[in-house]
């Protein structure tokens, strides 16, 4: 394991996914779910070109903490015609705290002269004065070789001379990159080989980039290790500008579970279902159900014919048993799956549930999911759900009698809300920027009077997806909200035909949670 | 060309994906498509076994003029225990007026004793037998190798009987299934090779059939032809269980773009985009942006730094052609945008922008975009704010005065709008489901007083995205809305401090977008 490297892009590479737009929040959210992956690099984007990203490094040194990854900075070469040490962009990358500087250097002799517009030798002076420059400096430096087998193939020579530049300035890794996508496996694979032959000595490792543009990027990342790349580049869920980048989540499933390779530390792959699910909450890109080993059909079976001989032995009919990979089977037309997951996760917040009430839950939860919501984020929700059915009641402090919302056109908002709560009612007007704002203030306000450390609370995230999207506005809304307190957060979820219903379900859920945690 | 099978089974085995129901007009509809791309064989479904299925044979004798296809009808060996002549099922597959039969066979040992329940004797006794009475009757027979590539591994000597029985027996193709999905492309290519040396003799013809579990199923299609195979099945959009098919249109692409084997008709392939995109709008499962070759994304640039290299050689950042497939390349208006993409966005706009209007524009997107604004999806506000600079005015039609909404916990929403358009001022109240739809409602039919054909525009679909989303529901909002007439659809955005001003900024725009387009 320990001589593999698992190189995470999904926050430089992925976030160049068209519509895909990641807060710096987001990326340290992202971040830590790759960590608790395994993966051994995190790529965290450009610090020094982009004031997000640079903005990124800095909080990352004093509130990620990463048990099995290191952060990557990634950056270009220096610029043409400039010392190394006097390119402000090369100070950044020195400068970002991350573990490792993955430099981005051409080696197609086209690109150069067109798109660097410089010299063949002075971008290899650009290579060696970089890198070194770095490892004086004290840097690990990995180097990416952009559009490498566009250039192998238009002159195989410099984009070699290039590799050899990297390596002899001292970087450890060179990243073969498909820029456009455009290989196939064979190919790959031969020119793996021939870098690897011919450069890949001295402990200089060679690593592999792909696109998808041919739908082979998966395929295109296995042929390369099997050539002899060690190092692994791609993307959670395979986001990426055009057709994305190699997911990473199914070339390391392939390389674990059917070439028998371990580059995750044992036994984190379980934890890739949830992390690739978890990331797609974050950056609002809906999940792909068909998606290889995570995806929500990726073991669903239309039961019919094959119901008994799927009992006899499940492995009949699928390719491996989905627990590696934290997924689970799902019989389609009956209610078999999820049970031990429920238990699992029952057991996590502290209940050891018996099969009947694991069975019931299971039930209610695929129900309630069947109708838009989701659990595997609003850990806040589930439990409220699992106390329901544990204790026979849900918790509630309080009764919502009614409420009601205006806005306007002047960006006036006010909400009025009735509630009962410890035997008083309460009606309290609100004035918010929006809906859910005023209703958060009404409510809060409303609430607080019979329960003061509700002031405590902060509305600390909210997330809105539409589904059904083909129907508009006339669509299902699911809501998810973050609620804080200074011990630390939870999520719920509300699910409604409109955007204010289901902002209100996940609201009065966050204060029931919040309430009960202070009791 | 003449050599080679293209055979569709999306009408089959991509129908088994979960949620997707087709009747038996769309199924005239996609093998209408199916056809216009140039396939050979298109599997219309089993008849005998599903009555839909039946009823597609019996309507696609009088209804489907077929210019490049023929249909196969699917169905399996005859009963244990049976004659083929006395078989029911059989009797179907044989009067079903397909051009071909395709049957599929247990080939792997397990699943013959396991879930067909029989002999392994008795199995390929029903491969003969099928196979001989069909034959007899005049049929041509292509034979599935059910799960062969498992059934290979555990016993190859019964997986390779089958095959040659059926090949003995007058089976035109045998087409190796890798049902389960399990396999990479290295251990399919040796398979084949392994087959075609033991069986492919004879005329018999090798074919492969892939699914998607390890994300190879392209790859391993393409592996399978390179080891020999002539007859690639597979499924428009990669629809089928699971994860999927192999997607035929990506595996077409790559043989006839990447590989130099021409398997459709001369041309045909630049239908691929609009097959998949019409076939997509049948079945109602959205196209995947990402979808190699003929995603909306696929040949989508962010153009930024490369702009200017784009505009010298664009084959500098894409694998090929658009052209080729039917698509387009697209360049989005970015943050990282410079003068240069808004220059070639212009061109493809229509306008020619001088240096200094290219500057303005820039500088607004920048602006606008640095506020929360996204002109990537957004192409038609992105028009709008164009002309306004080249025009010197924003196109408007009318003037809104005053709107207002109301929400209560009943889920009743009420938007009072009033506007003045074409000299004359309209109130009107219009109800929703929730306020943005409301609001729709009410400003469409506002304007539709002055302006009829806004009737024929329909809000198609809808996203909301918060950002800065540690301030909660403090946060900026940003919508999405895409608007569609009979001629097709454009997106608008809007931002603001909450979700009802952003949506009615979009809805305003995308009602002006779509009135000029009239106009």
């Amino acid at each position: 394991m320990s001589d593999f490297h698992v190189y995470d892009t999904t926050l430089r590479d992925g976030a160049q996914q068209e519509g895909l737009n990641l807060s710096v929040a987001d990326k340290l959210v992202i971040a830590r779910q790759l960590d608790g992956l395994g993966v051994g690099y995190i790529e965290g984007g450009w610090p020094g070109a982009n004031p997000k990203d640079t903005e990124f490094f800095s909080r990352a040194r004093s509130e990620l903490k990463l048990e099995h990854a290191q952060l990557a900075a990634f950056g270009a070469t220096r610029r043409a015609g400039m010392r190394a040490a006097d390119d402000p962009l090369i100070a950044a990358l020195r400068d970002s705290g991350a573990g490792v500087v993955t430099l981005v250097a051409k080696s197609h002799d086209r690109h150069v002269e067109l798109a660097l517009r410089t010299t063949l030798e002075e971008n290899l002076a650009m290579v060696r004065d970089t890198v070194t420059h770095l490892r004086e400096e004290g840097q690990r430096v990995f180097v990416d070789a952009e559009h490498f087998f566009d250039g192998y193939r238009a002159n195989r020579a410099y984009a070699l001379e290039v590799l050899r530049t990297a390596a002899e300035a001292g970087a450890e890794v060179v990243a073969l990159c498909d820029t456009n996508g455009g290989m196939l496996p064979g190919w790959v694979a031969d020119v793996v080989h021939d870098v690897a032959s011919v450069v890949g000595s001295g402990g200089l490792r060679v690593g592999i980039h792909c696109h998808n543009d041919t739908g082979c990027a998966i395929a295109n990342s296995l042929a390369a290790v099997d050539a002899g790349a060690t190092h692994v580049q791609g993307t959670v869920n395979g986001y990426g500008e055009r057709t994305g980048n190699a997911d990473l989540v199914a070339v390391v499933a392939n390389l674990e579970l059917k070439l028998g390779r371990q580059v995750l530390p044992t036994g984190l792959l379980r934890e890739a279902t949830r992390t690739a699910h978890a990331i797609a909450e974050v950056t609002n890109v809906p999940p792909a159900s068909r998606q290889p080993y995570v995806g929500s059909s990726a073991f669903a079976h239309k039961a019919g014919l094959h119901a008994s001989a799927i009992k006899v032995d499940p492995h009949l009919y699928q390719h491996m048993d989905p627990f590696g990979v934290g997924n689970d089977m799902r019989l389609l037309v009956s209610d078999m799956a999820g049970r031990a997951s429920i238990e699992l996760k029952g057991r996590e917040l502290g209940f050891e549930l018996d099969a009947d009430l694991a069975r019931r839950i299971t039930a209610r939860v695929k129900e309630l999911e069947s109708n838009g919501y989701t659990f595997e984020a609003a850990d806040a929700s589930f439990e409220l759900l699992l106390l329901e059915e544990v204790e026979g009641a849900r918790p509630s402090y309080f009764e919502v009698e009614s409420w009601r919302v205006i806005s306007d056109h002047d960006g006036l908002t006010e909400a009025t809300v009735k509630i009962v709560g410890d035997g008083e009612r309460f009606v309290v007007t609100g004035e918010g920027n929006g809906p859910v704002n005023a209703l958060d203030a009404g409510l809060r306000a409303a609430i607080g009077q019979a329960f003061p450390e509700v002031q405590q609370f902060e509305l600390t995230d909210y997330k809105v997806r539409i589904f059904d999207e083909s129907h508009g506005t006339d669509a299902k809304t699911r809501v998810l909200i973050e609620t804080s307190d200074s011990d630390g957060s939870w999520v719920t979820v509300g699910v409604g035909e409109n955007v204010i219903e289901a902002s209100w379900e996940a609201l009065v859920d966050g204060l029931t949670f919040g309430l009960r945690r202070h009791r």
